[in-house]
């Protein structure tokens, strides 16, 4: 859970990882599509995929000559909800501090 | 955007620091309360907390001779944005291809 947390941050600390993640959200691509929009050499761009792939995110088939991604959501899914109950906890704190300068105001009156 | 999306994301990925954002949320804490659960020597957690401060998630003020500590819930809001979006278009494009699944399938019929 921790390592997998660990290594999914890790790999979206990156603008060109993030746009083949923006990519594959919306279908399954061969690795020339997603290196088309990315001004870098190939080798390069394959490193950034490889980390997509070793942390799971990514997955890809090999039929012929052509390699096809497809985006593994769990990881994507399991950080987001980490996000959102860090929010969720730091916003009803934020509404319990609200209701309390309220109540103090009435009291005032 | 991308520079704060990589900070945050970069950030994320470490259970110490992620740990300290989950105290945070509760609300603000000093230094010494928020080293407290971590078994690591003041200044390797040190390293953590400035690496939090450094892209802005976290803030301190300093009270005499106590640095208290809150969360910054921007970045974190974005980030938490930019990866619900993406489990969205995510999603989408499957409940798509579920309804066209069930359609061919009553096609058949």
């Amino acid at each position: 859970m921790t390592n997998q947390l660990d290594s999914f941050f890790g790999a979206m600390a990156d603008p060109t990882r993030r746009a083949v993640i923006e990519q594959l959200a919306s279908g399954p691509a061969s690795v020339s599509e997603l290196h088309a929009p990315h001004q870098m050499a190939l080798p390069t761009f394959m490193r950034h995929l490889r980390v997509l792939e070793d942390t799971g995110i990514v997955r890809s088939i090999k039929k012929g000559r052509v390699r096809t991604c497809h985006i593994e959501a769990a990881p994507l899914i399991e950080a987001q909800g980490w996000l959102a109950w860090q929010r969720e906890i730091w916003e009803s704190r934020l509404e319990r501090l609200d209701a309390l300068a309220k109540s103090i105001e009435n009291f005032d009156d």
